[in-house]
């Protein structure tokens, strides 16, 4: 088979850039290795910002998520007892988020490349890149007892953290930055009705929660919990009980609590791949970039991605001009940096370090301290919650 | 004797409260242990935020420094060869701040106390205040083979780190929090002009380094060195060369090198005890906290410390009014804290961390990349730079 880009990966990522490169006529292929029902009971972000609901417009798939999509102008901030909001829209000179979960998201752009009878492959077993390094890179896969191979001009690692395109890069070639934290998320889905119109991030000194939604009926609520616990230990009273402690009483007073339809414990982890080019490679999303959730960058980071290789291969393909395709690593990397930096910085501010004492927790109660008295400390968080200029 | 406020330590924060609560005609005596030479031959600060000068000004001391003062309204940042300048009166909303030395300043207020014949007493020995938890404290000193006392109705602790009034807190009153860096400042006076018209703060991969400036005359400059060197170590001519090292080409081109006035070495340290009240007696100053001299808080918090209790005595004695007194803990702690995570950040940012790899280092990295594309980030930089307000 011969194509002109070969997408590692259908989540989200390789999808979108299969669905906008498509509509400008660029032939690609998508490759992925889980069923199309397993992707899409992947339970992750929900908060898209500007730019990435854009793009998705642009991608003729902003239809359901303009029409079931909520804007959020805002969220709270609760500590000591108390709730203070930070105004999103205010502070950032107008901008806002859509709330809109990752799994309805992916279901649009599978919906829009079908309609476009786009080729996505599914189950799609043993992907590998081949001859990277050369004009006339390949990939090969296996279906059944079937291998495949497809030739094309580029290939687009959209695999994620564990996928092979990565792997692919020599070793050394590739850097990599990575920052562990000493505990988890435990994460619940619940139908019930979100116990605060806009999300709620949570200090408390038992640690951090986060009253999240994917809509008005469906609920996602977070605590900080040890990595060494389990989701067996935490039963679904355990939880509700641990959450409501973590809020200001008024708040935990009407949280509707209900039976969870999901919960799983995700470990906390920063991490940067560089270079995200190498030679016919591009890498794009968690297959180079992993932050923890405080600050919802990671689906974020990954349309940052996909909106620059968009943007490179157009040039490329119908203007002749392969200056994007260039500068995709330093342009994508500095960009990734900065929702890093802006990740770990509300991690340390809002969680509770088990190592830290003395003087580092006073810094941290400063830090939220200085940020709810500064109208300029908002304006920084404000600007980088609704996501930085591309 | 008798006096109504009793205050240890004549350096600038002891001397700068005498003077405007004579203004006041609160009656009061500055006891010092060294001589007047010895605290006058002492280097220090030399940036003063918007509110110290108007204080200065209130204290009827302002004149010299708003004849030789120089007003800054920004300064720059060099790193990897090139310059950025941080505008500070465009960001903080039209504020800058006053460049002159803390020798000068003191003297100053020397004069000043002078004219109004206040009670100054240098040489004291062995000054230790009494019965600060009860309404009656008072404070012996020795002179010679006399040991004198004085009553009073409060006592400040305006004596620095090592002074006897923090110590006066009982140890399970007292909490005390500490932050060390694995590094000092070599600093260097020289009768040479300076390199820049603004301050420059250097980022350089070899460590960091400062070029300030006391006068048209006098340049002040920095190098960030380990722990274990010493000042023999570094002749005049090392000095210089490592300076220029971290200077980008241009500047270092046209750097006038000269004999060093003076040279030291200060370690990096981070201090802050709490309450900043106990019973009679009130801490000011490094009495009760300290901060890398990165950012240019020292002097500047020790002076808004000084403005909360300037005006709560004033409430005190000429309103019948305690509440600012009551409130000086709280209140200078709040500003202390918000001063200490300042001072923390510019340092962090701009020096080199042996210990640190990785993604640590490139975080850092990104801290001033994204300071620098935002403005946003600078309004930050700028409103903590001038001084928040009180």
């Amino acid at each position: 088979m011969k194509t002109q880009v070969c997408i590692i990966g259908g989540g989200p990522s390789g999808l979108l850039l299969s669905q906008l490169l498509d509509l400008k006529g660029i032939r690609n292929v998508v490759l992925e290795k889980h069923s199309r029902d397993y992707v899409l009971a992947r339970i992750r972000a929900g908060v898209l910002e500007h730019g990435f609901a854009e793009l998705m417009r642009e991608a003729q798939c902003g239809e359901r998520m303009d029409r079931e999509g909520e804007i959020h102008h805002g969220f709270f901030i609760s500590h000591d007892g108390q709730m203070d909001r930070i105004d999103l829209h205010k502070y950032s000179g107008g901008q806002s988020v859509v709330v809109y979960g990752q799994t309805e998201l992916t279901r649009d752009l599978y919906e829009a490349r079908d309609r476009a009878k786009g080729q996505v492959v599914h189950d799609a077993q043993d992907v590998q890149p081949h001859d990277l390094a050369t004009d006339a890179p390949w990939v090969s896969y296996r279906k059944g007892d079937e291998v495949i191979r497809i030739d094309c001009d580029f290939v687009i690692g959209a695999d994620g953290f564990h996928g092979v395109s990565r792997k692919s890069i020599p070793a050394d070639v590739l850097r990599e930055y990575e920052k562990v934290y000493p505990f988890g998320w435990l994460g619940v889905l619940s139908r019930t009705k979100p116990v605060s119109p806009e999300l709620i991030y949570a200090r408390h000194e038992r640690g951090f929660a986060l009253c999240s939604m994917r809509s008005q009926v469906l609920s996602r609520y977070y605590i900080q919990v040890p990595l060494t616990d389990t989701v067996e230990a935490w039963s679904d009273e355990l939880f509700w009980a641990e959450l409501q402690r973590r809020l200001p009483a008024e708040v935990a007073g009407r949280l509707q609590t209900g039976p969870s339809i999901e919960k799983s414990i995700a470990p906390l982890r920063s991490f940067v791949a560089e270079p995200m080019r190498w030679g016919r490679l591009f890498l794009a999303g968690d297959a180079a970039h992993i932050v923890p959730p405080t600050g919802a960058r990671g689906l974020n980071t990954a349309a940052s991605d996909i909106h620059y290789l968009y943007h490179a291969m157009v040039d490329h393909y119908l203007k002749n001009d392969s200056t994007g395709l260039d500068q995709y690593s330093a342009k994508a990397l500095a960009r990734v940096w900065k929702a890093q930096r802006f990740s770990w910085w509300m991690t340390t501010m809002l969680h509770t370090f088990p190592q830290n004492s003395g003087y580092d927790v006073a810094l941290q109660r400063t830090e939220l301290d200085y940020l709810l008295s500064s109208d300029r400390a908002k304006g920084v968080l404000a600007e980088n919650y609704v996501g930085l200029p591309f």
